[in-house]
């Protein structure tokens, strides 16, 4: 099931490759494990820096009365941003393909009550690190990293 | 100055109460003190709740290649969503109309280096208190608070 889930995941960082962009990708799974929406980080496609993966996702879920009992499932760890949208709207679980290339806020969700689990999913890894190695400024910049290399 | 800049962000909250939605506004003001980008909360109008009144100010400011040196404005204090936004994009600055009525992550942000100024500003306390008070659950599901009254 995990496995699943993290496929959704996966298929919409490869959109997201395809087009030209940041290749990461989130699903939100509802309570039940229904698709509640699903997305990729927009930033090149669109020219809009708030919409990383999980933002989309959760954007393309609309309107929720509550998050409980539902899972975030990202590509990569999630940055501070989309760690405080997990925290903030109390979703209850956050599934991770890799932690490797990048390493956001997993431990203070977890501090904070949320599940959170780490896959360490070779395919995510591969991804970013090709991405990361063939795009390192608007790798830095998607992550506000302003230093230069 | 800095009423100046509160005044841009309150200007977007009377807009959003206007338009039926949840009065809070926010304004990403460039290390130069030009305004980047405005915006307000979305989630009535749009029916989309990743627009908090800050996600939509950083939005409309578009893709920068550094953050260093600016200020966000909002009328009210910034929930985790929105606080792990500055965190991660390192907004240097944070200035607050109020943070009586609510109470996010602008300690956290303080913390971790975040210029943390707030106004404590009546008109936007009454903004908020009217709001609340008229639009309980509106305001709940605004900050993924699931709990029956």
């Amino acid at each position: 099931m995990l496995r699943d889930w993290l496929g959704v995941a996966v298929a919409e960082a490869r959109a997201g490759l395809a087009e030209g962009g940041v290749p990461i990708g989130a699903a939100l799974i509802g309570a039940d494990g229904e698709v509640l929406g699903r997305g990729h980080n927009r930033r090149v496609q669109d020219g809009d820096p708030s919409l990383h993966a999980e933002t989309s996702a959760f954007r393309a879920a609309g309107r929720q009365r509550s998050y409980r009992g539902t899972t975030m499932v990202t590509t990569l760890s999630p940055c501070w941003y989309c760690s405080g949208l997990v925290r903030q709207f109390g979703i209850s679980r956050v599934l991770i393909g890799e932690a490797t290339t990048f390493s956001g806020g997993h431990d203070w969700l977890a501090d904070h009550g949320v599940e959170v689990i780490i896959l360490d999913d070779r395919a995510c890894v591969s991804l970013m690190e090709r991405f990361i190695a063939e795009h390192p400024a608007l790798w830095r910049e998607d992550i506000g990293d302003d230093e230069q290399p």
